[in-house]
């Protein structure tokens, strides 16, 4: 066994300037304010320490990568940039005593995705339907209340701490959805935003802003917001120009345009390209980006319209647009092709646009999956997506392919435990550290912060969590929208079921169940064309009921009950079966979590114990109107003949 | 033809002293204003005068009534006492200029019902869900805005005349959901309830209002509100003392009590009578009365569990009081055992508490039938309702058994029609005149109020006007929810289709089709028994679906959708039939109000045609999803072959 120091006594060097190694040292200091220790600023002779951070400016690790390694008793991180130097200090506070105890050659770690965003959809006047949080389910926002700048100004920059250990490394403020007041944070009200971006700088995070299109008119006075209007490119490029002067490292703006209502070039007989465009003119010359959502659909369709498919209009809308946008804007795609459900093939425009920069858009707040009320860890879910290839298995996949980067919807508000169900949080360390490595095993990632949320778990602990933890997405999915056919929730809020809650809205969401069959009809042959947006293979294997994964059958076709599925049941006996499964997961998962009372702490147990009880209520009520909705319809019986109401 | 002096030139005698007097000697005066003629007080020589009115103290008439003659070019109104004459001068106004021109032998006008209400579900406060009215359909408030009283008491007297003009006698100024702003009306805030009953009382019209049970817990800080404990009685005993010493004519309290959430003496194991006697003891030594509504079943109901029956709740919690309540408390019990549906058999409380006296409660805001964007005339379903015998054609009719009065919940808001729909004050009107008298044919009713809204209308615009209205809730039921099954609204506000909305609900409103049949099994063979909470003939004709009516066959028995009406028709060809057959009187109602163009100022035919495009949108939504649902449940394809979607 090898010598080293305890933690008490162990000895930090620490090399190099700047406002983030500043941060470093910090943190370094911090630590050995409660553990003891010494931590040292510049030297050139490393002997004597334990860990040496730093700052090397060879540019050989980029402006986020940094080395690490251990040798003769000493632990190094060495950085080419800031920013480096403290992922490489969070790296080593994730390897805890292992960092001080084994040797490992010099290892380089370098983010494969540049851009790690959160974007909050926050609102700053409380919104009279959606609140002060829109899908937010961890209590209020930590920037705004009532209208106002919240002005917790300490609690942010925790937050900031928070997001640099997972990796992320940008925030979007604003909700995407920009009402009045929060349209003015762009101008007389940026200041507000200003504070925010101080207290998230000294942990490498970039402040970014959602606009609204119209800003032009709303805010400027201008006749029009058309792209191509000369008045209105100069009103932006001058807007941007005050952002920059507030925010040297502002990131850019976030836009949701011609999408659900929200304004955009449509209205002006203009492209996407041209919107999008025309913002990262305005960004270009201060290095910013424009992220554009791709999230446009009609909103107003008419259910009795079959030959509308939402499905089929991110790919539309943008593919035909691949190579007109500029090179500083983002397109920011949904990882699937309608809203964030619990299954959802990948979109198939990450195939259809290589000159395009695309950003994967993925919802870490679980509006469509238990709002945090319900255990829903989507480390596989992403990394299913992040590690699909659009091409076959010879291409690239999408996590590669997004090389405008990984943005989450934040999950995260002011409640105590960051995102109201504790353990959701292990959504938004998953998301950072995929997005830093898309290609990582998120069970890997899953067991990293199990270790760093519990730091002395005992192995009961551990062993009780992760089963809990790893299952819980396949769970969710066992009791709510069975095979890929999503939503069957209440309209509005999204929570809790109601098989038809959206079957006749203008929202372009259907299941299209009659007592024969249920699903949607998205094949070339026969249906809505949407399978052949995918490049082959996929276009092959989702066309035919044959080959089409089970999980997304209802998703691409639409079949008998009595279609027997690759697993060799019915369909309507999968769902029978996947509800009541799902319901005894869930109850065998609060009779886990209520075993390790003793091991974790009351107030945390509690709260924890708490959401189970209403996540075996609201898996209950899933399975049995799901089950009592099908059974009404089909008249096929349960073959193991259980209570269906 | 007789002589007759012309509008200009009438001499109008008026004899009796009192407020109310003087209102009808203004409201003559004001027509003299206007019209010319000459109005003289006092006097003991009739003649020369064309109409005398006139109070003789004799009590012949009542308290409400008056006597109306025409002879010798002479009209004369005698009434006993000052309501009467009041009375007596609108019904001259009805009359028009028949009044002045035909001679009439002396005839008694009495109100059949003593108590004609309204009850305002306003609230003080903005409800975050409900608004400033609950199920308000007619913008704002009269009485109160944001908190606040409005203060606009000119047009509360204006409301005043307006409900006296329609006969109706009492008004409750706040909702039956008494919140904590509302609560206070009956204590410090009491003075903003004195200046409304200062403005109803020029017009005959007292005021009451909604209390909460639980107000000597939130309001007297008692430690309990228990009906029988003596600090409680005192308590209410003193507030209504306060209540009289400042509205000396005040109606007294209306008591929404274990209902929906609100407190009740079920917190303290006391009965609805004990509740009920206790406040009416506080009240008697004012001559005041309690109106306890009967509206208690279990919100909370499990949709799984089917032997109860929110349908039985009314009679299961009532039935057994009868004879146990005081003589100024009423039992206020809705027209129907469910929720004022479009069609709902009568309660059959109205036929098991023979000695309790019971109000009748219908809702003129039309929550389920189309909130006053849909033309929906009640007339012929609440004279229905009142002409119901529940012990059969020997016995009385539910007119007659309302000694307690008649209720309509308020369909008056600031708007300038005071209902949204110009066309829905008729629903006002044929209300205060039903509770005049029950037995009146609605037919004539609604003659009526057309004469008196379109003075100088020409035959074109009665006989257009006249059908339109006649069968607009025949028509609203034929396109929303079938045979008496009720709901199938969406959820929370009530408007616009959504069959299953209320189906997985714990509100108690189910339909139970699946791919065989629909309807509820209320019968007491086999289902709920709720069917035999009726007397001979009905609980008999209801049992059978051979004897049960058509239009009430789904809520009382489950049927195959094969299964043949006494139409002739199966159910689920009556279901496609029905659904088009709405759609398209919808239409020729738009088509037959917009060929009336010329005969109506144009902002109101402006307000109603618009309100006709909606009503159109909203038929056709309601017939495609009900025959969608239907058809892919059934599988029976319309026999006409139309689209269904």
């Amino acid at each position: 066994m090898e010598a080293f120091r305890p933690l008490g006594e162990r000895r930090t060097l620490i090399r190099g300037s700047g406002p983030l190694v500043e941060t470093v040292h910090g943190e370094v200091a911090w630590a050995c304010g409660v553990f003891g220790g010494e931590v040292v600023r510049e030297g050139s002779d490393d002997a004597g320490y334990d860990l040496v951070l730093d700052v090397v400016a060879d540019g050989a690790w980029g402006d986020e990568g940094f080395a690490y390694g251990r040798e003769g008793g000493r632990t190094t991180v060495t950085a080419s940039g800031q920013r480096g130097l403290l992922y490489g200090l969070f790296h080593v506070v994730r390897l805890g005593g292992t960092a001080f105890q084994e040797d490992r050659p010099r290892e380089g770690h370098r983010p494969a995705v540049a851009l790690r965003m959160l974007d909050h959809w926050d609102n700053v006047d409380v919104h009279p339907v959606m609140g002060q949080v829109e899908r937010g389910y961890a209590g209020g926002s930590l920037f705004w209340r009532d209208g106002r700048a919240r002005g917790e100004l300490e609690r942010v920059r925790a937050y900031g701490r928070l997001l640099a250990a997972c990796g992320i490394n940008a925030v979007c403020v604003n909700n995407v959805n920009v009402h009045a007041s929060e349209a003015r944070l762009l101008t007389d009200r940026l200041g507000e935003v200003a504070d925010l971006a101080a207290m998230l700088r000294p942990y490498g995070v970039r402040t970014h802003l959602s606009v609204t299109f119209a800003a032009p008119v709303v805010l400027g006075g201008l006749p029009t917001a058309d792209p191509l209007d000369e008045a209105v490119r100069q009103w932006w490029s001058g807007a941007a120009a005050r952002v920059y002067a507030a925010i040297p490292d502002f990131g850019g703006f976030v836009v949701k345009a011609d999408s659900e209502g929200q304004p955009g070039p449509f209205t002006y007989g203009r492209s996407h390209a041209d919107g999008a465009n025309m913002l990262a003119s305005a960004l270009a010359p201060h290095g910013g980006t424009v992220h554009w959502r791709a999230f446009v659909y009609d909103h107003r369709q008419d259910w009795r319209d079959r030959s509308t498919d939402r499905a089929r209009a991110a790919y539309d809308h943008f593919a035909p647009l691949d190579g007109e946008f500029a090179d500083n804007a983002v397109l920011q795609v949904k990882h699937g092709p309608m809203d964030f459900q619990v299954r959802e093939p990948v979109s198939p425009v990450f195939g259809a646009m290589p000159r395009t920069r695309l950003a994967v858009e993925v919802q870490a707040t679980q509006e469509y999956t238990g709002q945090q009320r319900h255990v829903c860890w989507l480390g596989p879910m992403w990394s299913e997506v992040l590690r699909f290839r659009p091409a076959g298995e010879e291409g690239s996949a999408v996590g590669e392919l997004a090389g405008g980067g990984l943005v989450a919807v934040s999950n995260v508000g002011d409640d105590p435990y960051w995102t109201g169900h504790p353990l959701a949080q292990a959504n938004l360390y998953t998301f950072g550290r995929l997005a830093w490595q898309p290609s990582a095993d998120p069970l890997r990632v899953l067991d990293e912060w199990i270790a760093l949320t519990f730091p002395s778990a005992p192995k009961r602990l551990t062993e009780g969590l992760r089963p809990l933890l790893r299952g819980s997405w396949r769970t969710y999915e066992k009791y709510t929208a069975p095979l890929g056919v999503g939503f069957m929730v209440q309209p509005g809020h999204h929570y809790g079921p109601s098989v038809d809650g959206y079957e006749y809205s203008p929202w372009g969401t259907y299941h299209f169940a009659d007592r024969d069959g249920i699903g949607v009809d998205r094949s070339a042959a026969t249906g809505t064309g949407y399978a052949a947006q995918y490049a082959a293979p996929w276009a092959g294997v989702y066309e035919s009921p044959a080959t089409c994964p089970d999980e997304l059958l209802l998703f691409f076709h639409h079949v008998p009950y009595a279609h027997v599925l690759h697993s060799g049941k019915t369909v309507i006996q999968h769902v029978y079966d996947t509800r009541f499964e799902g319901v005894e997961e869930v109850e065998e998962a609060r009779r886990v979590w209520a075993s390790l009372a003793d091991l974790v702490g009351a107030e945390r147990h509690a709260r924890v114990a708490e959401r189970y009880e209403e996540q075996v209520r609201g898996a209950r009520e899933w399975r049995d109107q799901v089950n009592s909705y099908f059974l009404r319809k089909s008249g096929v019986p349960d073959a193991r003949g259980r209570p269906i109401w």
